[in-house]
């Protein structure tokens, strides 16, 4: 299998590492625009060989993992340069635009529209870990666009990657995921500033931080770089749920304000029940 | 030594697992107002026996681990009962009118004002782990007002269960630990209301939510029963986080609603500060 990762980084790194794992003879090379990157993907063995768009063509997988501004200019492109019988597939976080701008491209059919939600909070080919997908939910989009035999070839992969597959249109994708992933990153990377901000003394918060602010921060660790895009792409949701979260912050400091405690009693206890939903929820061990 | 436990849960039950550990010969009585409780710390043999407020004049170490709503009730009945000899200690999350309340108790001097930063979201007696405090901060206010001899044998403790002791006065315990610990888990009740809210089917939170989601949301399976009394005890300083936390929400949806998004870039990036401040914290292998 000709396997070519674009963005080698932790879920480009981590996909290849799974199919050279599972397909022993895979050769597979790499493409990102951090030469720094590349080298460290090789020195890795993440990837066997460097290369360009030049050898998208004979290409049999292409697995994308670049922020998603840089998919809605480097997707066509791609596109432009695979052979009939290449499936390349995303990992963007978001799907209506990525969806829209390769819509009416002529090689459609080859595109697999991907978002498995899998990662940490960490960045770069040094973060890619074996088994990332494992037990993981990979949401595909628009399936019927792609030609059926290239649905098949990615889907062995995922299969093979131990991946849960889920169909669902962009539009319904972009809202979930607001409220699932985007809307956590958001409080997560304001609790720390507000800590930040309040504790100019790091020293503070060092020793009365326990593990369960560090929990509820981790994702303030996340990288600018790939979610300030996914924030401008899917604006619209992640406003809405902002907005409902501000909502029923305040309405919880009302409560307090007005020594409302049973109420503060019952806003808890409802919640609580995130405890059986959560159940399902594999976690990453890395 | 004698050790009663007041409050066999997770944070009294790990603490008697610890004790045990430490001092084998210890003889380890259990109160808890839930007789199952008391049953199951028996059968799980975290204590050696049930008691009352009777065995309290011949222990050597009382360990108060109660909602601080009910410490405010039972710590001076606690010291009406104990001997001269006795040091008595809390790990409540609030400090101020815990140490206000005993403050003119003729046996003030017994008692020994703590936080111990160390728990996890679960709790009951089957919850108590080996280990919780280990490396964990423990705060202890107005060490002063506590007999020397008596300070000297809870130190011990702390030292062989590896914790790191820091002194702060009640007034700065509680501002602090409100930013760090208590806004945290408003923060992750309300993204987790928020979720359940919109994802009326939750099998669509189960699909789509990954680990990052997880850890977010983690503290929202806290217990009702031990957070209301911290909000109402703490109301003042969780009131100031809350509205820094919200106002910090409000321009972060403002800059995406005009569209700033070097400034989103900015707002996460200053903030991946938190990478380093939060390398110190230890984490709960539970």
């Amino acid at each position: 299998m000709n396997l070519v990762v674009i963005g080698i980084g932790l879920i480009g790194g981590s996909f290849a590492k799974d199919a050279k794992k599972i397909h022993p003879d895979a050769h597979i090379i790499g493409i990102d625009k951090s030469e720094s990157h590349l080298d460290e993907a090789l020195e890795l063995g993440i990837i066997d060989e460097k290369g360009d768009y030049d050898v998208l063509a004979s290409a049999d997988v292409v697995f994308v993992s670049i922020p998603v501004n840089a998919l809605m200019v480097e997707l066509p492109k791609i596109l432009d340069a695979v052979g009939d019988d290449t499936v390349v597939m995303d990992a963007g976080s978001t799907k209506g635009l990525i969806c829209e701008v390769v819509n009416d491209h002529p090689k459609r059919r080859n595109f697999l529209a991907c978002h498995p939600i899998a990662g940490t909070e960490f960045s770069g080919p040094s973060a890619a870990i074996n088994g990332l997908y494992e037990g993981k939910t990979n949401i595909i989009c628009e399936v019927e666009k792609t030609a059926f035999k290239l649905q098949e070839r990615a889907l062995e992969l995922f299969q093979q990657m131990k991946m849960r597959i889920r169909y669902m249109n962009p539009q319904a994708h972009d809202k979930h995921i607001a409220y699932v992933s985007h809307l956590s990153h958001i409080s997560s990377f304001m609790l720390g500033k507000t800590v930040i901000e309040k504790e100019k003394n790091e020293r503070d918060i060092f020793d009365l931080a326990g593990s369960g602010f560090e929990s509820t921060v981790r994702l303030a660790k996340s990288s600018p770089d790939m979610w300030t895009p996914i924030f401008e792409q899917n604006k619209e949701n992640v406003v809405e749920s902002l907005q409902e979260y501000i909502q029923n912050l305040e309405t919880f400091k009302q409560l307090l304000l007005d020594n409302e405690f049973d109420d503060v009693y019952q806003e808890m206890n409802n919640t609580n029940r995130i405890k059986q939903i959560l159940k399902g929820i594999p976690l990453t061990k890395s």
